[in-house]
């Protein structure tokens, strides 16, 4: 790996050498503030250490009121490489997968976490570029009673901990594919499901080869902790899908991802950001972290010849709070969990602040958007 | 000033040391991309430094089509202090204003420019965080025919320049106010105009108090060398403006602002990139630079006693392509001229590439705005 594979902006800026005014100033601008580090437990520390998977936790600042009690929580977020490669047997990989969740699961545990999403398509590798039907599609599960819901609930329930599960779905009646985030309530039982809004046909992401856009909206859920959504991978490219889950009264938006270097590395502290300043919430945003390699050659459209990886999953995992200020993310090579300890009441007195809901003015969109749709169909 | 104050964020980034991998791993993640520098007529940087005045040139590159030719075409931004102080009379500080701009033009008309946006409010100090009417509604002038206008349409002739102008606009019969970008043509007529969408009513941006929303929509202007929009200030806040500027053809989108350092220096590289990805244009975010200081103390609405300027106008100009890629900014106390070579058929390539149009939905959004303006109309 190249030097400049193993640092993500992140750890670039922490290398960087300045006098102190410049250093302070810096993060000031570029990560809104330097938060607070939380302290965890010794062991769940030492644990992260021994399975080399970095443990990083953050405090964002919390503004008391009057008439409502803080809303501390904590949020948690876990970017994870294979731990077999795809050409071992499906039910290995996903032994694998599972059992390493388990421990990371068990030290998000020890730490307090009350939510916590996992990667896209967590279960298997994100063999979506090599268009091979098998077998991949033998992923898939039932997003109220597959194998890594069942494994889940335990934990779910021994941590009082609201789990954000991303799969590939089937439903085994229809045999239609989605890609789904299955939310596990405290109690062990699957509170609902988001399917992916926004499915991307770029380069090496063939995804609508292999499954179809939801149609189930915007939904947002209320946990005994608040009130989170799910805006799954290349969702993010879209204000409409963020703004809607914040319309329909999200605090945290988890955005689960897959994404590579090449693609989007670049834009990959912008988007989930702006979103969390726009819509006045936290957002979450998680990528894969590793690179892949397939068992056999695939192409990706871009003149070059074939090939069996599709570039490095950046991780880079990180969490937003509602007025634009950012952790620092997790790294580009290694295992993560991030967490962090929010105030949930900050939405709302961002919101208050800055005046976004106030000034947004929907129905000029809602007639404006109405009008676009009548034209296109219109030109057709 | 503090030593922190004479830095933005891209002048830290030049001071910062590293090695070169890190350097140049950090202007990959950081701006997409070190974009090539443009050179310019040796006399136009003469008078530049003559005048004190930053002049900074990027070209972004341009791949070829076999049957559009490219559109390369210089876009230019203009961030500048005031020259007298808020106390002085009106006229004198109109004709300072238009004397120091004339000299600008010239030096952009040298190099080139083909379209050029000011700053918001140009003509006037930003007074509307002391709600006092007088002297300050006496710098609103007709979009149509006002002294600002009469002398830019000289300087748009002269040079086959597109100016875009944004001023306090007062319709001289109604006696309305808007913030208005008046589009000056290459042959000196007013082409149109554009106002503001979205109304601040945060802390010291008090400016429903002097002027109202737009009821103009999001119209898109054609020129002879591309289509234009222009995006007020605010309105960089709400991505459904951003995103009506896009689906109604612009190819770039002005962001002429007004903001000062404690309300929003963090979230400034964040937004107008974040639009220029999400709808794939060229966006220009201009922000006024310097601090003005008014004769009469006001409160902020922030607990702190009265004082007489409401902070640091930051600059930080910049300019993003339809894939993020931006240019480093201008800095946060100099006056500048911000220059970028932009083949516009970029714009289409991007789309062609993420296929964020062909995924968008817009028939799902139409449909849940529209229920969601339904749901507040019944609440009520």
């Amino acid at each position: 790996m190249n030097p400049w594979e193993e640092k993500g902006l992140d750890q670039l800026c922490e290398t960087l050498e300045s006098d102190s005014y410049g250093l302070e100033a810096f993060h000031r601008l570029f990560y809104g503030k330097r938060l607070d580090v939380l302290s965890l437990p010794e062991h769940a520390c030492q644990t992260a250490e021994r399975l080399n998977f970095k443990l990083k936790s953050y405090r964002f600042p919390s503004v008391p009121e009057q008439l409502r009690s803080p809303r501390l929580i904590r949020i948690g977020a876990i970017q994870n490489k294979l731990v077999l490669p795809p050409s071992s047997p499906v039910t290995d990989q996903i032994a694998a997968l599972h059992h390493q969740m388990g421990l990371f699961l068990d030290v998000a545990g020890q730490c307090g976490v009350n939510i916590i999403c996992l990667q896209e398509a967590w279960t298997m590798p994100f063999a979506f570029c090599t268009r091979e039907r098998m077998p991949w599609c033998e992923f898939s599960e039932s997003a109220e009673h597959g194998p890594s819901i069942r494994f889940l609930q335990r934990y779910a329930e021994q941590y009082s901990m609201v789990i954000v599960s991303p799969i590939l779905e089937r439903d085994s009646v229809s045999d239609v594919l989605w890609n789904t985030a299955v939310i596990i309530n405290v109690d062990g039982t699957v509170l609902g499901k988001s399917r992916k809004n926004h499915i991307p046909r770029v380069g090496d992401f063939n995804e609508s080869t292999y499954y179809t856009e939801s149609q189930l909206g915007h939904p947002v859920f209320e946990t005994k902790y608040g009130r989170i959504a799910v805006n799954i991978c290349y969702g993010r490219h879209h204000p409409l899908n963020w703004l809607m889950y914040g319309l329909n009264g999200a605090e945290i938006v988890f955005n689960p991802c897959a994404t590579i270097d090449t693609l989007s590395e670049t834009l990959w502290p912008i988007e989930a950001r702006c979103a969390a300043v726009a819509n006045n919430y936290f957002t979450v945003a998680i990528n894969r972290v590793g690179t892949e390699t397939f068992p056999n050659e695939f192409t990706s459209g871009d003149t070059k010849p074939g090939h069996t990886d599709f570039g490095h999953f950046f991780g880079s995992s990180y969490i937003t709070g509602p007025d634009g200020v950012r952790t620092p993310g997790l790294d580009r090579i290694h295992n993560g969990l991030l967490i962090a300890e929010v105030d949930l009441n900050s939405c709302r007195q961002v919101r208050d602040s800055w005046g976004f809901r106030m000034t947004q003015r929907p129905e000029l969109y809602a007639e404006s958007l109405t009008e676009y749709v009548k034209k296109l169909q219109h030109k057709h």
